[in-house]
């Protein structure tokens, strides 16, 4: 029997608990084809997610499970595993809470042990707060660094995808002087292996026996043109590619940045490797942020996530957008294609 | 009587003449409406365009005109005023040559000594090459330089656009890493400046008593997230954003880059300043080279250009897209309705 995706509902402040129950119910209309063989498990609170119920109008149950072993086949039923400390009945939704911040962080933790068992088949988190989480004492600012630790993963990249195109950013947050310095080819390289690994797997783009094709942006203009727009295209991105290639990877580039995007919207790519934050997300983002979604490359599991906050100024009102969510669902089904 | 809109045929030896025909010959197809209000002369070698009517196929005939007053007025006819020595018969289409990079100067000196003059209401440029420039002893890469040079105007930015976005550099054609390094807030205000005197004059985009809504993007993730990820957000480009501002400008930002662009293509600003060539270009050509347009601001007149260049590999069949032609065209006369 297939397990489920484990969703964590996020700060339970913020639009997490509805947006998830508008996705599991969204998820679980039987025109959508791939959710049958992927019925979805919420980590969180059961009473926040009965409110969301009731919030969001979904007519969906709220049944507290133990196990996630047969969870989410039950239609009009939502299944919750409980954990992190019971929250009161009454939230103080749209604000930041240190106990808001620890119960996020408690979802995720369970997910991740779940996930490290094997009894989900991958974790897909709605929005936690960052400063809900500082107030709680996580050392963290966000999931990804959290899943991190808590898998002891030092090797891992962020990918963001919607329907056209996946960018996997070597440098994130940091300022753009500092990520030049950051480049190295060593960098270049693992973060060009780690979507190899994660797109060429069993959830693979093309399938066969050729990998899936990796386009690396360049770093300057016209990919620095031969050197005379500097030399990180030359000197940092250019070996990694070719060491890439010589290790069986379909990877190409640097390609200058200003059409390499276009070109994988296009179809002639399945991921783009992006040197830094604004040059990968510009073009991910264009299009309208309710279809991103964020994968976490290099844990032991698929982890995707929702690519927006807890939008806490929409808390309560029913209203939140569940389609990155729904996105993010799609993706880790996609990803994950030995549960079929 | 309306002033026609000055055209440069380009490189002989790529595709501007092919699309200049095909342009011209799609403009005066009479269900455009801007067509009959902006006439249009191209500025080349007569027998260039004269081949490119039969390659392409459009049924015009080529007539050589002494002067731009009524020119670009008779249905089926293409006016042309000649500059430069006159082409052999046969050319070597698809190559790089000393006398192909001389004779697209020359038309570009014409083009601009009869928009000096008051003659044409605007110039479009068809695309140069910058190797046959080079070989034909002009000291500038590329048409933006050679304009700046002809005009004596120091203070010039670029603008590309397309039907749903329009963006200015700061800084264009210099590695990232000097790009950082050349951002200071004089030159901020006067990029911002420059995008409120072209958007904001007869050809206004909002109109009225408000100018232009102009954003600008911010330089690292998230716009620096208050100095966290770097000070030049805060250092340079805010204090520019209030200068203008005070001034009277309808200036916003520093915002987060990797929103901003969207935000512009959803209608909430009229122009994005972008700090460098990537962050601009990534956005306008996402959705496909053929119809973004390059717009020279600064100059003494209003100057178009198409995005692509000379396309030597096409040059000869007939099958060179004029689209990105026609979008400068478009943007030329929206810009100069003084004419209508």
């Amino acid at each position: 029997m297939s397990r489920p995706l484990a969703v964590t509902m996020g700060d339970p402040h913020g639009i997490g608990p509805e947006i998830t129950v508008r996705a599991v119910h969204a998820w679980a209309d039987p025109s959508r084809p791939a959710a049958a063989s992927a019925p979805v498990l919420v980590v969180g609170d059961p009473g926040a997610l009965a409110r969301a119920c009731r919030t969001t109008g979904t007519g969906l149950r709220v049944r507290t499970v133990d196990t996630p072993a047969g969870a989410g086949r039950t239609p009009g039923v939502l299944d919750v595993l409980p954990a992190g400390p019971a929250l009161p009945a009454e939230l103080a939704l749209g604000t930041v809470a240190a106990a808001a911040g620890a119960a996020s962080y408690a979802y995720v933790r369970k997910g991740v042990e779940l996930a490290l068992a094997g009894h989900v088949r991958a974790l897909v988190t709605a929005p936690v707060n960052k400063e809900a989480l500082r107030l709680a004492g996580v050392p963290h600012p966000g999931h990804t660094e959290i899943l991190a630790e808590l898998t002891g993963t030092e090797r891992y990249a962020m990918m963001m995808a919607n329907d056209e195109l996946r960018v996997v950013l070597v440098t994130v947050h940091q300022s753009l002087r500092t990520a030049l310095d950051a480049l190295t080819v060593e960098r270049e390289l693992d973060t060009i292996r780690l979507t190899h690994e994660t797109l060429g797997g069993a959830g693979g783009v093309r399938g066969g026996s050729t990998g899936p094709r990796i386009a690396v942006a360049g770093l300057n203009p016209h990919a620095g043109e031969n050197g005379l727009f500097g030399r990180e295209d030359l000197d940092v991105i250019a070996p990694a590619v070719r060491a890439a290639r010589a290790e069986g990877i379909d990877a190409s580039g640097p390609w200058p940045a200003d059409t390499v995007f276009m070109r994988a919207r296009a179809g002639e790519f399945d991921a783009v490797v992006a040197q830094y934050h604004d040059q990968g997300l510009i073009p991910v983002k264009y299009l309208g942020l309710e279809h991103g979604v964020n994968i976490t490359l290099g844990l032991p599991f698929v982890r995707t996530s929702v690519d927006h906050g807890t939008a806490f100024d929409l808390a309560g009102t029913g209203t939140a957008d569940p389609t990155s969510l729904l996105t993010a669902l799609r993706h880790a089904a996609q990803l994950t294609p030995q549960d079929l």
